[in-house]
């Protein structure tokens, strides 16, 4: 079993088929590496769980290293304020475990490079962002 | 002048740093393709310009055949309702432009690589999601 774990966090929506490319994912980040890390989704609002939940299970099934993930373009107020007030609450709930949280991943270069070539392939570019 | 535009469409926030991702990806664009294609930024809502705003400037421009790219994950209620409504607006008011608009870019393969990628780097697992 991984003790190694990776926590997907995303905004939330009412519609739930906003979550389906996060499932998505997950199912990639299940199949990767050896060994594979265990990887939850988690919602600040309007889905379930919430970071502190997928945490907790995470903890549970035996995971020493949780780094949270924001699912998030920009880091705006909620990757900013929201997210760090959340990261401490699960730290000081579980002392022991380290937890860490990486930028958005919106801030990527790669994975800006990457939605630039999808906008080219809808205009019918070469993808040569 | 490129008669070809893209509107890179996302939701807004209060912070403005929030929006720097998508300026940074709105630069690549503007790089890219011969001819480069006009690139324009356009949010739902707490920033601007709006979209109709953007789409306008881009006829103004000479552009007559405009992509939206709606810059989410997922496509929940503003991509699949709020955003609908907002290009038919853009149409009427623009008849004879060419306006289409794509998936979100969160629902692309490639996109959801490069995140993968990432978010395996963060744990230090080599890239192969």
């Amino acid at each position: 079993m991984s003790t190694q774990g990776i926590v997907l966090f995303g905004h939330g929506a009412r519609d739930p088929r906003w979550a389906e490319p996060f499932e998505r994912l997950a199912e990639r980040l299940r199949g990767a590496g050896a060994p594979a890390p265990l990887v939850s989704v988690a919602f600040l609002e309007l889905m379930t769980p919430s970071l502190d939940a997928a945490v907790a299970s995470q903890v549970a099934a035996g995971c020493t290293r949780i780094t949270i993930v924001p699912v998030f373009f920009g880091q705006g107020g909620h990757v900013r304020r929201d997210l760090p007030q959340l990261v401490d609450a699960c730290r000081a709930a579980h002392p022991g475990i380290e937890i860490r949280c990486a930028t958005a991943v919106g801030e990527d270069d790669r994975v800006l490079d990457a939605i630039a070539r999808y906008c080219l392939d809808q205009i019918g570019h070469d993808a040569q962002a």
